[in-house]
């Protein structure tokens, strides 16, 4: 029997993300990595291992032939909204666009290019969106007659420290994202509590001040700002850089999605609670993990011609393992 | 905007499992019970709701113009063996067939029929296998470097208590799996211990004995039953019927599916745990609201023209959902 040729996939934008994506691929023996893009001078590139190759963005419409899937590990802020629709014109992608309330335009944009191409780009995967929208849309398909509740944390939240990094008279910063015991207990009980924004996580920021800055400014300005803290318990919390280094360097995250509802007829029902946990070490690493996973499925996507924009939502589980269909039905149904 | 009409299904056996359909069914307005079957006389048959028709067996076939999805209620055993291929030749149907070791040679029969047939069989749907068996697939994608755990209950095992009940001198009883509380913290904690069958799980039997039985000939015959107890420490409890009545009819059960792995570089790991846990006031009515859901992708894959044998390794999570792609992608993602 024949082993099938490795995916040959391109990492788009390297750092936390890409770092992780560079070492997940190293994990999977069904893959190699083609290239690292940069816009970088591509000397000045430190990888992790000594044998990923490293080109400049500018290489990558030249390499087209010898890649089948890009990863893009750029922001969601600035690079996606731009990279996405662009690459997904000649290329099968799979991004982490995490801006919730942007994904249906981000789709339409990065569906129209990828239709046009004939082209697979699957938007929006990691752990949220990606893991938990799955365990939230399946939660509520199951039981229909029930509550789901998102819990973050406790991690640092790379949004979140990125807007704290954002306010004048920052230097430096990062924010922890803390669920709450007592609301966790209530779910997890299937007592279906409504519990409000505020009663469900916390918000921790650990900010070293600029020169000259006013810490009750800073405070101010971080506590109400919208979307963001305005609807949180949140405190502020100034240390000084040493500090920041020292203490807050690691980027552990994690968290939960339960579905509590009722089954049964109206006279005689019975609770039910479905949870899905994740404790992570490292969250760029285990983002970057789902990223390379759904980079399989992206490939053999665009192998069964199913092309345009996709999610999470729209790939069957069996299509992101490197195993056969028998294999799977024999090992692991 | 057309409502689209509802998907009308029919459950095939009348137990617990299928007492738990008719109710499912009732919860999910895109749905119809177009009928129950049974091998009964309908007139004997109490349903749940007065509207619920019944009908006997042999009526299945002539409805067959107004059936759009079978849901299969029978036992692993006797009756899906027969009856998921026979029946696949002219419907589409879910089972909830769970003999592990058995699944290759059930697939292979229904997906004879069902290929010929043109219609789409989903087997093995319910929680394990079913929901289980997708988080055992997915973590081990997302961390190849892993290891997955399985532990069942607290629950009341309906294999297990069947098993018991035909020892002979045995009038009645039930099996609890009891997961081990240091098992279950050390696969948590991201250790990634190795543990035996033994260490995992205990199982608890509570037991009627037959007049003239033995009490001691029927334990030794239930804790040597080679798959179902001898590899695991069993204790078993003799009771009055009495008991047995008032003590052990409610049916929950529950489990974990985690898996632990590690990310990173060789020389820079990070432990990653993911988990899937279920709380289930009653296991019947969760494994009913799975068949339900899986009936719905069913139909829907029908209608793609996705014909032949499937799992739930080969739905993706947006068709079990009643609601429309775009409507996912803009609520849950």
């Amino acid at each position: 029997m024949n082993t099938p040729a490795p995916i040959r996939m391109a990492i788009v934008g390297y750092g936390n993300l890409g770092r992780g994506v560079e070492a997940a691929i190293a994990q999977n023996p069904d893959m190699q990595l083609q290239g690292i893009y940069s816009r970088r001078d591509p000397a000045s590139v430190q990888t992790q291992f000594a044998a990923s190759p490293v080109f400049h963005m500018d290489a990558l419409d030249g390499n087209h032939s010898q890649i089948d899937v890009l990863i893009l590990c750029g922001g969601s802020k600035d690079d996606l909204p731009q990279q996405s629709p662009a690459l997904a014109a000649r290329f099968n992608l799979v991004d982490s666009f995490d801006t919730h309330a942007r994904i249906p335009e981000h789709f339409a944009a990065v569906d129209a290019q990828a239709q046009a191409g004939k082209t697979t780009a699957l938007i929006s995967a990691g752990w949220d969106p990606g893991m938990f929208s799955i365990n939230r849309i399946m939660g509520e398909a199951l039981l229909p007659d029930g509550d789901t509740y998102t819990f973050w944390g406790k991690g640092l939240s790379q949004g979140h420290s990125d807007a704290v990094r954002r306010v004048p008279g920052v230097a430096g910063g990062v924010q922890y994202t803390i669920p709450s015991p007592s609301a966790i207990e209530a779910v997890r009980s299937g007592s279906r509590p409504t519990l409000s924004t505020r009663q469900k996580h916390e918000r921790h920021c650990y900010v070293v001040l600029a020169e000259g800055a006013e810490a009750d400014a800073v405070r101010q300005a971080i506590v109400t700002m919208p979307h963001y803290f305005d609807e949180y318990d949140t405190t502020v919390n100034f240390i000084s850089a040493e500090e920041l280094a020292r203490e807050h360097s690691a980027m552990p995250h994690g968290g939960f999605v339960i579905r509590s509802g009722n089954t049964g007829t109206p006279d005689k029902q019975h609770k039910q609670v479905v949870e899905y946990r994740i404790e992570l070490g490292s969250n760029p690493e285990f983002t970057a993990s789902v990223l390379v996973a759904y980079a399989r499925a992206v490939h053999r996507m665009a192998g069964m011609g199913l092309h345009g924009a996709k999610t999470v939502f729209d790939v069957a589980p069996g299509w992101i393992s490197p195993k056969a269909p028998e294999q799977l039905r024999k090992e692991a149904l």
